[in-house]
């Protein structure tokens, strides 16, 4: 029997037993299931946040991987929740933008066969009552067609795509990781041929790793989402100069 | 060979190496064991918080887990360890309340069979010197008869039901999780045909889930764990008023 | 088929999923791999706490475990990236010191056949671009020989041994862990005859466990480490009283 493979996303953290609840609750309905936590630390209700790790994360797992992801301020209410298939990859998630960056979604259904949930659902842990229960049946084999209805994701946001502005650009900063660093929507051929970028009133140089520039210097990298990252050396830009998601960035 | 579960619940916390190395140790006994993280983040030598954790969480879990839990202030002290059977689970913990409120418990004995610990066993870290060896070896098939006598757990807390106060109830919060939201000892039925639960001078009216309130308004709500939860519309009612474990609650 | 275990220490926190996306690069290239958390919470760009952590949790895993160590300030630059083979494990790690303390390596090699490595190599994450797809290869069975040539770490620190002090001895802080216990290089033998270790001014008694301190007392133990520790009675020495990695203690 082969493993299927679950990955969650959640915005749970870890000070509680919600995570652990939910791999209870996939292993009851699929023993063999491999659970990989892909992150639990999204910032409480951060659902662009936790596409953005979406988008980055995706591409590197097992075909067939189900991801299961849980960022949803709208737990209880009528909001729906989804299966998506993608291109190698499946998802649950609820619909409110969270697939928006994971590439062309080959099909979706509302999931609504409530056979399939806890009893009772509560109000308050769909991961727990909705999201473990599918993904263990699905992952023990379960037809996704059972689910409900095909659909369209209600919400689904575009690409924040740089701006022209005189001979630059214009981009902004999409995401703030645990180190401080800071994710751009800026990819290296908005750079070509400059050599900054410009935030928060400083220049950060383009720099080809962060080792290259001096303690506590500002410095540009192509990082590892294909996307420009604002730094600092050996120190971490957030703390330092409190850069924040949706700042603008200026190339020229 | 059909993996056995082992659910690991402590107040190890993210910094160190310690969870880590336990399940080290547990699969250096039985490498086919599946082990699964219940929750480290419990606050440290918090027993009454771990309590209540496995309350909720081990109804979720396959039949047969066994939820290895240290959060253990007298590590190295003569406090004995406790094996555990419920009537679908069973447990490793040290005697001191931490299995209050897991159920009834068919089977209980003194964990004493040295010959299972790691040497020397450490007096100040029995997770990875007493528990995981045990667990390890109980997952790999061993005898719990073999563990010691059987015993009586000398600490085990009643649970703190409401208490009539008026023409309503008086209760208090149990626990406050991750988001801030606080669990009370109140059950739906303390609050049939009343409208509102008061705390920290604020009236906290009953909805049906948390997006029912306005961002940033006081909320009752169902919650997962069977008990009424107060909250802040996508706020945090811990941050925002200080609701502490132990606070009165008033229904009328 | 065997499962091989694969054991992750990282300084990448928790809340991004950059170790989740190892474990999906691993699992791509190995699916029936084990793949256990070690600590992710070293303090970012921490190599010597890495070291430490290495140093106290490699003896307690099965044999034949592989640990793929990212701490890594290096990261992109022209560092190398070293295989090592030990008494009952092996490793991946920058050559940065990470791997001083782990006892006798029999056998070391550069990692350079970049036809493992993802394409292309990003230069800010090559825990997902280089470890994860070597790890998953070697965990697969692939040769160790094809990794690159033999070679010695550059960098490797001997471990700071305790000086003679008068008749006492001179050692200090190794780690703090998260507990806010202070780990020194003293072994019991360096307190044979004293009683007491002395930092920041205070006298630390040596007990048996550390519930045999009154709470809020200094106390000295013989830690799960081997190594003497300084902790408070049911408090937190490294928040009342500031004690760090490199602080002075004085046995005598």
């Amino acid at each position: 029997m082969k493993a299927p493979f679950v990955a969650l996303l959640t915005d749970f953290g870890h000070a509680d037993p919600f995570v652990g609840v939910m791999k209870g609750v996939i292993l009851s309905r699929c023993p063999w299931a491999r659970v990989i936590d892909l992150c639990h630390g999204v910032a409480p209700q951060d659902v662009r946040a936790a596409a953005f790790q979406l988008r980055c994360s995706v591409p590197y797992f097992h075909d067939g991987t189900l991801f299961v992801c849980v960022v949803d301020p709208g737990v209880g209410s009528k909001r729906p929740i989804l299966w998506a298939r993608g291109e190698r990859h499946s998802f649950l998630a609820p619909d409110n933008g969270l697939l928006s960056w994971v590439g062309p979604l080959r099909e979706v259904r509302r999931v609504e066969d409530s056979a399939l949930f806890l009893k009772p659902v509560s109000r308050t842990f769909h991961g727990r009552d909705v999201f473990a229960p599918v993904a263990g049946a699905l992952a023990a084999g379960a037809d996704p067609a059972r689910l409900g209805p095909r659909a369209k994701p209600e919400v689904r946001w575009s690409w924040p795509e740089p701006k022209r502005a005189g001979k630059g650009w214009r981009g902004k900063v999409v995401a703030v990781d645990g180190f401080g660093n800071a994710v751009t929507n800026l990819r290296p051929e908005h750079l070509k041929g400059r050599l900054s970028a410009w935030a928060a009133g400083r220049r950060f140089p383009l720099r080809s790793c962060y080792a290259d520039a001096p303690d506590g210097a500002p410095l540009a990298v192509l990082g590892s989402a294909g996307l420009i990252e604002l730094s600092l050396g050996k120190g971490n830009l957030f703390g330092s100069l409190r850069v924040l998601v949706g700042d603008t960035i200026h190339v020229r």
